[in-house]
């Protein structure tokens, strides 16, 4: 039994590490099967999302056989810890089979009473690696190390608002989220788990995403939180749970969103 | 006088080398002062774009001072060759102010009675270079050196398709956008430049868009073409004025977007 020899954090780390390595060499590479896993969406999963998946549950079984796991891929783990390892070994499917570069690894660490605490937003492609954890944040990729902190917007005006589909969810959500975006100074679309990653490095200020599992906001979460942001559902309960979510930079730009979106919640 | 020292692939290199180490040191950093160029809409130029044309600029005059730019930042400068070098220092600038990775440097060389015959793009911080001229096109990035190549996709409901705003231009555009991505397997936003290697690498097979300038889609051109690819307007004309243009990964899927876009040109 490993479990006192190794950090909650070197593990997630170690785990992004495997995850990269078996999931990388998948990218770009013709005869990727993507199966269809919804039969009325296009929900591909390919191989090299059970790749990742394994080799992160390889080393948790290892390190952490107490904890639970909570995975996209394969049955839940049931631990006796109160503690549950959230993953999503490729966020951003879509992104992956078009070979763009933003899709990323997801990696949460969950407290039965608190949520997230730790979370990995891994960029295995770029090599960019964002991290939060214990009240610190922090990102290491191309150009360096640098600490995360979110910017001090206030405003939807001044906001750079995210979300990864224009159609966001069913047609109520798509309005509610376009009521926000009407306000905002520029709106983006297309990054999955990217955005809330630049919410927490201080880049754009707000992203509101509809219809998402646990495993797509528990990192973002604990990442943007260390960062000094806030994320909560569109009614301002806690998101941990997946459904709609809502980033923001500040609390004051957090509650200026709400008081849109909960009319659409 | 070095022009003869030094080939058009080559300066084109060195040329995206000096923009990438002028842009870079401002990528996400604070304090970016984006000036608006139109008072109507949200077009920033940043002194990082001012100072990756300077540099290619500079390089231009040294080894080619015969030759004509047309460049996004300064006056066109008229050359007696009958060849313009082509340049758009940071194609996304809206990608580049909100911290996304996928700006891209573009560089292409247009002959008079041709059109673009080389280009590339460059992706600075994730460090890729997408190059066609000549008939050949390949990349360099994180995974080393590969040929690039346009895939087999010849229907609409095999091809994945990309824009870069879902509003893409006019009320009349958005609609023809839309025609056709209602029969694409998977539809795509926000990546500018990037789209358009995605459809040079084989990943993705066509990127619709409009309200382009000619230093947006030169590059692209000669990339795509290089690749075994085709490019036009939505008319089947030239695209490399700018306005309207259609990439696509083959002939049949070029002719299969055009009777549908044909109606909304």
């Amino acid at each position: 039994m490993c479990s006192a020899a190794i950090s909650d954090l070197e593990l997630a780390t170690r785990m992004a590490d495997a995850a990269r390595a078996a999931i990388l060499p998948y990218f770009r590479q013709s005869g990727l099967a993507a199966q269809n896993k919804l039969s009325a969406g296009f929900d591909p999963v390919t191989a090299a999302d059970r790749a990742g998946e394994e080799v992160m549950r390889q080393l948790l079984a290892l390190h952490r056989p107490e904890d639970g796991i909570l995975g996209e891929e394969f049955e839940n783990v049931a631990g006796s810890s109160g503690r549950v390892w959230v993953l999503d070994p490729i966020d951003g499917t879509r992104g992956f089979i078009s070979g763009t570069p933003t899709w990323g690894v997801l990696i949460a660490l969950a407290e039965e009473d608190r949520g997230p605490v730790l979370g990995v937003i891994d960029q295995p492609y770029i090599g960019e690696r964002f991290i939060g954890a214990a009240g610190q944040a922090y990102m290491q990729g191309p150009l360096g190390e640098m600490r995360l902190a979110t910017r001090p917007t206030d405003t939807l005006s001044d906001a750079i608002v995210f979300t990864t589909f224009p159609e966001v969810g069913s047609p109520q959500e798509q309005a509610g989220f376009q009521a926000v975006a009407r306000q905002a100074k520029l709106t983006r679309y297309g990054m999955d788990c990217y955005a809330y990653a630049l919410v927490a490095s201080g880049q754009v200020d707000l992203v509101i995403e509809a219809g998402l599992n646990a495993y797509d906001i528990q990192a973002p979460i604990a990442v943007i939180e260390a960062a000094g942001g806030i994320v909560t559902d569109w009614s301002g309960g806690p998101a941990h749970n997946g459904g709609r979510a809502v980033a923001a930079a500040t609390p004051a730009l957090h509650d200026a969103a709400l008081a849109i979106l909960r009319d659409f919640a």
